[in-house]
């Protein structure tokens, strides 16, 4: 990456909605601009976890806002996450597509592992080297990131439905805090973080770090009020309890240094201090400067080099941990992306897109861990849920419908075809699958694709047909597949 | 078990269902009975794989005959199996439904794989002792079984979609045989079967069987033209395939030894033959005496000594394949047996059901080798699945169900909490995953577990709930939980 780019990572949070602006040098990033907006969208889930209109449009606005800011931005310069809420709202694709319409950016809804490694990503990066081993925490809108590592590694994360907008809607209705309340809440959270315990042990790190928002605004009171900066004490968060309970209502709350934007979800962010205060025995946790729009911006520069592509590790990791037949993979990814090349040569992004492609490739048998019957849907199910480090869920799910529609019919993908690009990967994916059926190289050289107007055109050499009358004969068949989709297969090979 | 105790299974087959009784006798079985009909359900399949009501009374009817002989008969000395045409059938309910309260015994529609390892029990039982490497092949209706195998041990085994009954009706239209169709077929064949190759390498056996209908039928009309006995070599099939060519169709083939009701299916199971010995390069396969059913009725004897039940060591496997905590499967699998034996005393049968909840309690957390993010439900996908020697698929998907349904709301299992054994054994697998919370052994012996009318009580000891608050309070939102059900669980804790 060159010195002096712009890059940008827009963070769609529970609470708020972040721009984070930063100009690349030698392997570092320098503050450009950073932008919030607390749009609150997480308390705008209904029971039936629908989006309301009102918190829909209020994204809407802001990243109306931020798409100015972006205005000449190109695709590699922009990350945009989304994290716990839209994971969880039933109509989040009602929001996604005009949204991204608005931000002119592909929107990567990810999961809470990666939220996870990537909060880690701008925690490590923004702190001092060390060889300390940390715990990164924090506590989001709806869920709460916990991470062990090392340096820039994370060695082990895990998220948590919970956050300080769901603990304040649930336990602290109307913004009351009474005593009752809290310690229902703090019971409740240690329920969900009970295993967080067994995950990382206390005997494993050194240091407790908390990023992001509720870390924030309470080490920012307690500072103000004469409390060590820079961190979170037991003495500290009891002082400050009682202070609310006095109050009685966070509403009525007179303290130097909270926000008003703060106030409706402080409540639930102080029962989940307090959870995590007894669960890890703690007397600290220090303040963190970076977060997850700091991760994903280090990510960009990570995914210019293939070297340091975290997925290309992730994939590695689950061929390993889903024992696939190594040598199978390797063929068929290499056919899959020599058939791509010919047919994808004038997309400018097929670059991109080979690389995905031969990632579904090596990964198309991990649905044989489960079972060789159906293996392709297990496959898909696996990498539409499996925790995937580097990818966001959309991502995934491409790579998932590539593996489902490696063989069989292609009904169960109408609504993928009707991408191009989609079209061009999986022909060659099947293709590939086809023509490596007995395990052994297959003569690619005597095969030639070729692609106009919907129409693939597959030509052999002469007597390539004669040689391999199996293959010949899956192609046929494989012709007449494609016949019910809006694509054609044409053969030609004498 | 004792000498002399009579077994019985049922085969319910694609082309026929079939009846055997045999005599236990120190560790064998000697034949009592054999009935056979030829039901051909396979051919009542329609487009959308539903089993027509023609083909579906065909089966009621021939069932009702069994029942008759099966009068008296135990529940535990019977087995009967369904496979392909019913692991199909989209409307296999509806004919299970009537048909096991025809037979009056369950009826366990099990997996390709499944049948494959039955197939080899079967076989190798009646065969002489040997120390040989074995291919056994099982020619079905509509799928073909190829297990790799020593003494009484599969080593390998895998169940490929095609058959005699498929082919026939798919290659042969109105039982036509030219040689275009067969070169067609035993093309299609191959490219099914492809992978067996791979699988079962020529160089890791060393005599090639074949069990049941197709296999059979052949070996009899080439040893009634005077080919060699108890097998089928190659010139043998050349020979009837040429037979067959000249009479152009299998309605007009006159041959010796031939049964009527073999006819509508001898051409698909001839091109799959031709596919089989050009895959392999064999000479010859020896034709082995036993099958499915057979294997059926050695299963039933395992079952009866836990040391030898498969499905013991299948747990075993699927714990170490998918990676599990030994360590909190085995807490929580003794706590839930240990409630479930306070609550279940009076069925007859808990022993069973006690058993099938411990191996669902080991397999719990196998969903987390996915994502911990709802591992539950991973888990319940993979037992949906995963090849499960020695499970039948209801058995399975009755585990899975309690994998499910081991945490969170209980309304996804509204149709299994019909059933009041199931509503015990979730009830005390939900209750140990809540009291192992904390991955640390509970004080069981403070809690006791008490069952009238459709409702649990727990009551503990003194003093337990201030000792365990996080516990008392889970046990308070499960308390909830089972409210929207119509069962109760109803907590004295103090």
């Amino acid at each position: 990456m060159q010195n002096g780019t712009l890059l940008a990572a827009v963070d769609l949070g529970s609470n708020s909605f972040r721009l984070e602006i930063g100009r690349y040098d030698s392997g570092h990033i320098e503050r450009v601009e950073y932008l919030k907006e607390v749009v609150r969208q997480g308390s705008g889930l209904d029971e039936e976890k629908n989006l309301s209109l009102a918190a829909m449009e209020r994204g809407w606005e802001c990243l109306a806002r931020f798409a100015e800011r972006l205005h000449g931005f190109k695709k590699n310069q922009v990350r945009a996450v989304a994290t716990q809420t839209l994971r969880e709202a039933r109509n989040r694709d009602v929001f996604l597509r005009k949204a991204q319409q608005i931000l002119g950016f592909a929107i990567d809804v990810i999961s809470g592992h990666e939220e996870a490694r990537l909060i880690y990503q701008g925690v490590s990066h923004l702190l001092p080297q060390s060889e300390e081993r940390r715990l990164v925490i924090d506590i989001g809108g709806r869920s709460t990131e916990v991470i062990l590592g090392q340096g820039y590694t994370p060695i082990r994360m895990e998220s948590y439905r919970l956050g300080s907008v769901a603990w304040s809607t649930r336990y602290f209705p109307r913004n009351q805090f009474t005593a009752p309340m809290l310690r229902t809440a703090v019971i409740a959270a240690k329920a969900v973080l009970d295993e967080a315990l067994e995950t990382f042990p206390r005997a494993e790190w050194q240091v407790a770090y908390g990023s992001s928002g509720t870390m924030g605004a309470v080490a920012d009171i307690l500072a103000t009020h004469g409390f060590p900066a820079g961190m979170i004490t037991k003495p500290g968060l009891d002082w400050m309890t009682e202070r609310m309970l006095r109050a009685g209502n966070v509403d009525e709350l007179r303290l130097d240094g909270l926000k008003e934007d703060r106030r409706p979800v402080l409540a639930g962010g102080i029962s989940v201090l307090h959870a995590l205060f007894e669960l890890f025995e703690m007397d600290a946790i220090l303040r963190a400067e970076g977060a997850l729009r700091q991760g994903a911006l280090y990510d960009l520069i990570d995914r210019d080099n293939d070297q340091t592509d975290v997925r290309e590790r992730t994939v590695r990791w689950l061929a390993d941990r889903f024992t696939t037949d190594k040598a199978q993979a390797a063929r068929v990814s290499a056919v899959a992306t020599q058939l791509f090349a010919q047919v994808a040569t004038a997309d400018p992004l097929n670059g991109r897109y080979s690389q995905k492609l031969e990632w579904a490739a090596r990964l198309h048998e991990i649905g044989t861990h489960i079972s060789h019957a159906d293996a392709h849907r297990h496959g898909a199910y696996i990498l539409d849920h499996v925790d995937a480090p580097g990818f966001s869920l959309p991502e995934l799910h491409r790579m998932s419908q590539l593996v489902l529609g490696q063989r069989g019919k292609l009904k169960k993908l109408e609504a993928e075809l009707a991408d191009e690009l989609f079209a061009k990967q999986l022909m060659c994916l099947r293709l590939a699958v086809l023509l490596c059926h007995a395990r052994k190289d297959p003569d690619i050289g005597a095969l030639r694709l070729q692609y106009k107007s919907r129409q693939f055109k597959l030509t052999a050499v002469p007597g390539w047909a004669k040689q391999f009358p199996q293959s010949a004969w899956l192609l046929e068949e494989e012709a007449l597949a494609w016949q019910k989709t809006d694509w054609r297969l044409v053969l030609d090979l004498r």
